[in-house]
């Protein structure tokens, strides 16, 4: 597929220098590795490689682990092995209709639109109007928005939506959100909550245990890098130690919090 | 929705009591904690739980990861952190199209055709016949098999189909598959390895980087749960403590194997 | 060094057929890999080995390691890992005293007589009797009691000693005890505290700030064992996930809660 | 305990800030702190605090921990974690003699000496004579010197001693050195080596059990900090994540290399 002014595409340099950008002609991409002049790079295909001054731009395919790798934040603590995770713990599938709170990045929002395809649906809450400016903004880039419904408002007040497949929060304080969250699901329906303080799993967990959810779980995801080099590979050195923990459940008919495990 | 007879539900039990089960009058499912007849479900739905003789027994909704509780056997490896983390790290989406081997037993393929939808496609290949009859069964039970080509052969000697959006490889000696994936990949495509022992990551690191792919990287995911009581909260004391590695890269355009980190 | 009738000896059959004996003439050890009469060691030497009707038992020296292995008992959550490094953290060394609460099993007490040396001291309290009959026993059998002063009392309430350069704390409120530790220690002394759930390291750590301590400092070990075979190493697939966090600070002579990290 | 003149005193900002110094009138300590006059420090006591231009420093003892701290260069790979392990796995005490290989910046060799005691003795062979100079240099401040006997030579050829109760490695090879550490064994004494790669552990792991090593175990240590404030206690996010992995194993009479896990 030969790329075109318009063209969504990913820079890759190395791990640490990934680029999403939308091919203008005239435009370039400035990094310390060099310049980048998007001219080089209409004509070209996804796989190619473009010289720079110190080294080579591979022009990737905006999939999703790279839109998040060219959309992440240090401020961010949902990292792939995380939201991985989440997804599949969740059980959603392409078509269904999930609710999440906060909005955030709208990273999570972009990576949930993704796995649900054009036929299902994201109802994305914030309290914070910027923070929705700014995912509004991220789900354009990568045309995901007509999938995405931005609410401002809170979800420890109210969720519009019933009968939903799922309920994602990544908020403070989820355990204040688990009555709204129970009349939002369909029975037999998720929901999957992201801490990243130690306290917050006990308050959430036992929160969703009280509120009519069976199937409670806490755990945490450590991911270890390695450095391969031929007889002396070895887990990386210094790297990400905690990003948070995962805390899942499933909705009931009729409340149960003696179930045990 | 009313449960009828033909229906798959999962009964749940507690998190090591999980039964995936296709209703039908007149039959049981019997488990150490009592017996639960079928014709006692039909008629509820999922979210609601039945009494048993020892506790009660909840209806779920056959989600992905049930299914994977389900059919999960000691024997397997690959567990819902690694899964999600592969396919977060293919970039694969609904309506792809991508190869995978070896089937073993099929579960990973129950997986991949879960999030490719519908519209998407996998060819499970797989050098044992009996693995394949086996993944076959477990296909038609969750109702994917028209997802998916099951084929008997080896993808170090050949892969038939060419310009697919990820390969997925589970199988003793991956490095020497980095060709014929090459081969099969379309460009910017990406191929997810998952192997045991530490010997294997240099291998099919090092081999990968000398067939054309680059980004390639090498990771772990240790899994952590978290046993919550109020006031007593804590890791568990005993669990699984090593599942595999996985390893990941794209095809780039020409080889280009001298390409640093 | 020839064995003799009375000595202590370690028989090793394999990592979880580990055994603390004193040899006495006629006796014999029963496992369920045979049975070793104590006649058949008498005479050997450390180091050696004895047939057994299910393959060898090796007959070592009782170093600490193994005196560990032979009194562990599965209720103990206090693990190699952990005494390495709160003994290290501790910065003993032999000749000092050292105050302990609470006794347990005694095998703390143990480990750190065992670094002290003939001429260090440690004074181990306990609120239990029989914990203490239980601590004595053990300590008697590996000739270590009298380096040990077993005190029935409550640290909490009050700790006699003045002066001394660490304490160990190994009970279920250690927040409730920071003053007296204050108190019993010398300046600049180290305090040690081990717990096993998460709630328990905050109280722990702010108490300690509260209360005059600096470097304070909360930490977690995790130990992963690996399978070695020959082109299958591996990190062990099931095993122990999690003991406890460790907390240590130092004393310093005016109390300073307001000093940051 | 007044200080003096010529007395050894850790400098103790922060975590890390940890300075190791020799009190001189007249001379003074230059951190990115401020600066600290040892004319202010000397008549104070251990554990006392004086004020800087940012903060306060702690005057503290020199024990173990702190030195480790002081001495620490960011090139080692020996952390308190593994020390302490190797240490309590050793099963040494007091007045025991130990050889050790290599030297390297000799903080191991402080750290045996420190637990060895007074009437203990470490033999620390290093191929490098500027290391050994290095390390004699640490010892000296320290005052362990006189615990310690240097020896330039390679451990894989010779190894002078005899009937030594443990023998250290950290060198890049060490299963070249398996038959001469065997030699230099009591029998039960105990072999403890570190090495950083994957690919080193099998290589050790079946080269002591070839060589008639028993019990034979390979672990690595992997320790969480913890970052505490009140209601948002967590994982630290960023750190160590790999030093090396600790294989060991006890000297049998007689070779026993059939002998199972």
């Amino acid at each position: 597929m030969v790329l075109r002014e318009g063209d969504l595409a990913v820079v890759w340099i190395d791990p640490k220098r990934v680029y999403l950008v939308r091919l203008e002609k005239g435009k370039k991409l400035d990094t310390d590795r060099g310049s980048l002049p998007f001219d080089n790079v209409i004509g070209r295909e996804y796989g190619d490689f473009v010289e720079i001054s110190k080294g080579r731009a591979f022009i990737m395919y905006p999939s999703l682990d790279y839109i998040y790798d060219g959309l992440h934040r240090p401020s961010q603590v949902l990292y792939p092995k995380d939201i991985g995770y989440m997804i599949f713990k969740s059980g959603i599938r392409p078509g269904d209709t999930v609710v999440e709170a906060g909005t955030g990045s709208g990273f999570l929002t972009i990576s949930l639109s993704h796995f649900l395809g054009p036929s299902g649906k994201v109802i994305s809450y914030d309290v914070r109007e910027d923070m929705q400016e700014r995912a509004r903004k991220n789900l354009e880039l990568v045309g995901l928005l007509d999938r995405v419904e931005l609410k401002l408002g809170d979800v420890r007040e109210n969720i519009d939506e019933v009968n939903v497949d799922a309920v994602f929060l990544d908020m403070p304080d989820p355990w204040l959100a688990t009555e709204t969250v129970y009349k939002a699901l369909k029975p037999s329906g998720s929901v999957v909550v992201f801490v990243p303080t130690v306290g917050q799993i006990e308050k959430t967990f036992l929160s969703l245990r009280k509120n009519g959810f069976v199937d409670v779980e806490a755990v945490e995801l450590i991911l270890r890098e390695y450095q391969v080099k031929e007889n002396a590979t070895r887990p990386r050195s210094i790297g990400v130690t905690h990003t948070g923990f995962i805390i899942t459940g499933r909705k009931s008919i009729k409340g149960s919090s003696e179930i045990g495990e």
